[in-house]
């Protein structure tokens, strides 16, 4: 069998390809660099860009099928390229298309009747401030983003006046070009949740637990889970949100997994936004689910049944291992796996994905923990060993 | 840093490097073919035979520090390199010469009262007839192990008469060269046991729990545990043989992961073999333990401190996927993962090695099984759904 075919070489496509040797799936991944995360770990690396055509017509013909770690490729292009080899691509580029684009992805919500905040699209000075009068004020602020390219803060905005309105207008929106923003209301979220579904080639779909999220400057810092429903009206809440997502996936005909965050206000949950990928908020089913995100992905994408994941924890936390500064860290990261932080009745794991230089912000692992403490107490331990381990991988590495 | 070094590139060497790969820890493959199965899961293999001196010393030259998935390469000649490259190689090559011929190894169990079956030296027809009197008649049988070479089950004859011996003695021996064998007593076993032990270069020693195996056709069919002691008496058994394995440890300095295999009398227990490296027997630590066999491998050889490792699971079981024929079987087999044999309270998963031909006896991955119930019912249960999975998957994938 023709490998699959994996567009990126970032740590999800990484963390893909790692999976895929544990299942004896046979892979290949196109990315630029040969020290590229995901390159390193497989001999089956093909140098290229995804987003040059006579790059992906090459790739495409190599492999069965192909999936991407990115929604920011040229979908359009993706597209073409499975049709000029009749490889095809899951999920479909379309999808690529309909979810990259705020707006197109915000209309796709009101579409299918998927709860999301107000929102107006802004393309001009007098949108903008249209937005605001709307939509803003109502909200005591207005959220602008940058409807493509907007990726862990980047391109977000968030106006709570009208002087920082005219700043907006004056210094990003001059600046947009044609792509343009969208306004939405600011909302007064108490938390924040996010969720993977997942859906294969028969149309049938599997959904992991809620977990929280936790968001540092626009980067998820942790996750915890499960985020089971607290009180009657919370689970009809969640039930609902399931059901018109997994309709939603159903009517645009989706393969592979999808991570779906969203706002908690109590009263009422919304889509914060959607990534046609697996998801950083999914890491957590490495360790602590029997069938992971990664596996579910390629499973969809190969043309494989899902399986149901279930998990023997009660408890389970993610935290991401961010740099703070540009530096190369002492290149014994897996020394902080045995940082000697431990607590009874859990366990903890390190991964690290294999990235030599760190930034500011730039993601270079994460720390999983699980537990069987139950309850709020159980989480809360949960978390404070992740970060625990966490401060001190960062301390004792230094990056 | 300089990546790991690992000659061979089977499945051990393969396992190895994914979980180094889990762990951003730089790697290096020596071995003959790009199909191999640790080549194809690292950008960094080099074509080359862990047997030619001029391959090991341009190996080693690349690599901090080297171990081996297989204790058959030329040790001296592994002694040689590590000396000209000033690159070490753990555990060490001597250590290598000690285990893999039986000879030494049974006069090592015998310095470091390593209980283990009576056994005499086998090069000519008059030992063998003096094995078979001193040591194979009072036993009822006399098993002989050519002293090198010898591996699942190849060069091993088991003598039960005197026309047994005789027919041995012009077969076989005559054929043996210079190695020789070993005539050792016929043990009425219960049951088998395995462990596995690991130093690290500190000296510090960890050990897994006892498992049981059973082996069919002289290859481990399956694996079975935590086999805690039954009784005071079986307690005292394990505790003085782990401790005199530390003792072992720590007098030929090793550094690694040690796979020990036992035979269970009931009244005693006695040491059966020793493999100087990571062990079929421990693969269940992959899905049961928190620190599994091949991150502490590679902790070891890295000079790591090694953690204690955990397990969330009250019995875990592995069942070897074994060719049965010659074939190339139909390369869907991650498609087994999800054959629906499923049971409430248990997780499973099925590795494969990335083999692309099958053949009788050959190992093409394994099923794990971890759960939750407790006692002889639980472990019963855990094997049993790790056997139907095992089948279902030869039967659906054909090998």
């Amino acid at each position: 069998m023709k490998p699959i075919g994996i567009l990126g070489g970032g740590q999800l496509a990484r963390m893909l390809v790692l999976e895929a040797h544990r299942r004896g799936l046979p892979v290949a991944v196109l990315s630029p660099q040969a020290s590229d995360p995901a390159a390193t770990v497989t001999s089956n690396w093909i140098a290229g860009s995804p987003d040059r055509e006579e790059d992906l017509i090459a790739f495409l013909k190599r492999c069965s099928a192909v999936t991407f770690e990115s929604e920011f490729y040229l979908a359009s292009l993706l597209e073409k390229a499975s049709q000029a080899t009749g490889t095809p691509v899951w999920p479909k580029p379309q999808t690529m298309d309909l979810l990259r684009d705020r707006l197109t992805q915000k209309r796709s919500f009101d579409k299918h009747k998927l709860p999301t905040s107000p929102w107006l699209a802004v393309e001009t000075p007098a949108d903008a401030k249209q937005a605001w009068e709307q939509v803003g004020k109502p909200a005591k602020g207005l959220v602008l983003k940058a409807r493509t390219g907007g990726y862990d803060g980047y391109g977000t905005t968030i106006v709570k006046s009208e002087s920082d309105l005219n700043e907006f207008i004056h210094d990003k929106l001059a600046r947009a070009g044609s792509a343009g923003y969208i306004g939405e209301a600011f909302v007064p979220f108490k938390r924040e949740l996010a969720l993977l579904i997942a859906r294969d080639q028969t149309g049938q779909i599997i959904e992991y637990p809620f977990v929280e999220s936790l968001q540092k400057n626009s980067r998820c810092l942790w996750t915890l889970g499960p985020q089971n429903p607290a009180s009657p009206k919370q689970r009809s809440q969640m039930s609902a949100m399931t059901k018109r997502l997994r309709a939603f996936l159903k009517s645009i005909d989706y393969v592979g997994v999808m991570g779906v965050e969203f706002f908690d206000l109590g009263q009422e949950l919304l889509i914060n936004e959607i990534a046609p990928r697996v998801h950083n908020s999914g890491h957590y089913t490495l360790s602590a689910m029997s069938f992971n995100q990664f596996a579910a992905h390629l499973f969809a994408v190969a043309g494989f049944a899902l399986e149901k994941p279930k998990t023997p924890y009660s408890c389970f936390a993610m935290w991401n291992l961010l740099g703070s500064k540009a530096a190369r860290p002492k290149l014994t990261p897996w020394q902080a796996g045995q940082s000697g932080v431990t607590k009874a009745g859990f366990t903890s794991e390190i991964s690290w994905y294999g990235k030599h230089e760190s930034r500011p912000g730039r993601k270079l692992g994460h720390v999983s923990v699980a537990g069987f403490a139950k309850g709020p107490a159980g989480k809360k331990a949960c978390l404070e060993l992740a970060k625990q381990i966490a401060a001190k991988s960062e301390k004792e590495i230094g990056y």
